[in-house]
């Protein structure tokens, strides 16, 4: 297990630590998932093939591009028309880990946590999310999207016991500082925080920081 | 105003266009963002001096990265002890451009969108929600931290009549095309669009797709 940045917003991530021990930047993944994304909606519309122009235009980037990173993976059904959509689609699967099964809590079972429990496709990125948690009694034992709301005073054990060390922080900005101790000490080691603050964690713990602000500038900077 | 590449996925922007029309790069302004953060809370807590090395630790990021984007502003608030907290902050400001005051609507009043709604600090970095969008009778007229909930029917004359044309689109993904193809009718000149889907647009609408899923995927890649 490595030992990353915990900064970590979205695009920083390469530029300063671990990049040689990575196979496949972070770029790519996030360009891979969006050709997955893609793929999803050509199976839906019973579409067999798929040419790198196509992903480009939607993309609205260059073809050359897409081939490019479309050789990171071991992908061999390709012809005259184009990929084999199902093909090119489990390449992106095994290439990028789908299928390892990641185990994950929600912590804060508000309007952001709620949304994000019934986003419904993390499961097919194996995001397996098993709870969310909460510590108001209205909202403990309720069920959202299959999954139960649970008392944050039962994380460590639960988090024991299904051996999870994942947790996705969507309380309110005021309690995120508080609430990412608590998970310290409940043995949560990777934090994925959606609360605009920036926490104070010790070494071993890893905080991707979803900096939502920071993506907003990136986008408006120049209009 | 530019017409930028419509994937834009957080960390991807940078590499393909606009480049060289950008004075600051991407991951530099997602750093700042970080950095504001980090100095709103010292400015909580009155504290006056924070040093790159404090900056550094709480990123878990080199310090010379730090005094490297610092210099990117026009900042001379520095003395022995280190940066003056407040003239920081503001230098940040003036350069993001956090005092544009951008205009936006929220598409879709479900849990995402008032998460959104009540992000919280929004308006700080310039972005000015105007009001949400949905087509539920059981939601419209409703108000989230002081916006209005309107009918979408409303959309286009609501943003003629603001000269708004941002729009942060947060509908479930099996509505998000055809939302985004009323928004392009409505005269929405930007999309951020959260949905899991890579929407179809006309080339003089940009679309930024927050990708939740590949950034989970760059974070979890190596665990």
């Amino acid at each position: 297990m490595l030992i990353k940045s915990d900064l970590s917003a979205a695009n920083i991530d390469l530029c300063y630590n671990n990049s040689m021990e990575k196979k496949i930047s972070d770029k790519v993944i996030n360009r891979l998932t969006l050709y997955h994304c893609i793929l999803s909606d050509y199976i839906d519309k019973k579409i067999e093939f798929i040419s790198s122009k196509q992903i480009a235009q939607l993309l609205n980037i260059d073809d050359s591009q897409v081939r490019k990173d479309i050789n990171f993976l071991n992908n061999s059904g390709k012809n005259r028309v184009g990929y084999i959509v199902k093909e090119l689609k489990i390449s992106i699967e095994k290439t990028l880990g789908f299928k390892k099964n990641k185990k994950a809590f929600i912590i804060g079972a508000g309007n952001l946590g709620t949304a994000i429990a019934n986003y419904g496709n993390f499961k097919d990125y194996g995001l397996n999310i098993l709870s969310l948690f909460d510590n108001s009694p209205d909202k403990i034992g309720k069920i959202i999207n299959g999954m139960e709301i649970q008392d944050i005073k039962n994380l460590p054990n639960i988090a024991k016991k299904e051996d999870a060390d994942i947790a996705i922080l969507t309380v309110p900005a005021r309690f995120a500082q508080s609430t990412a101790d608590f998970l310290v000490k409940s043995n949560i080691k990777y934090i994925w925080n959606f609360a605009p603050v920036v926490l104070s964690v010790p070494p071993n713990v890893q905080v991707w920081n979803e900096n939502l602000m920071g993506n907003f500038l990136q986008f408006t900077y120049d209009i």
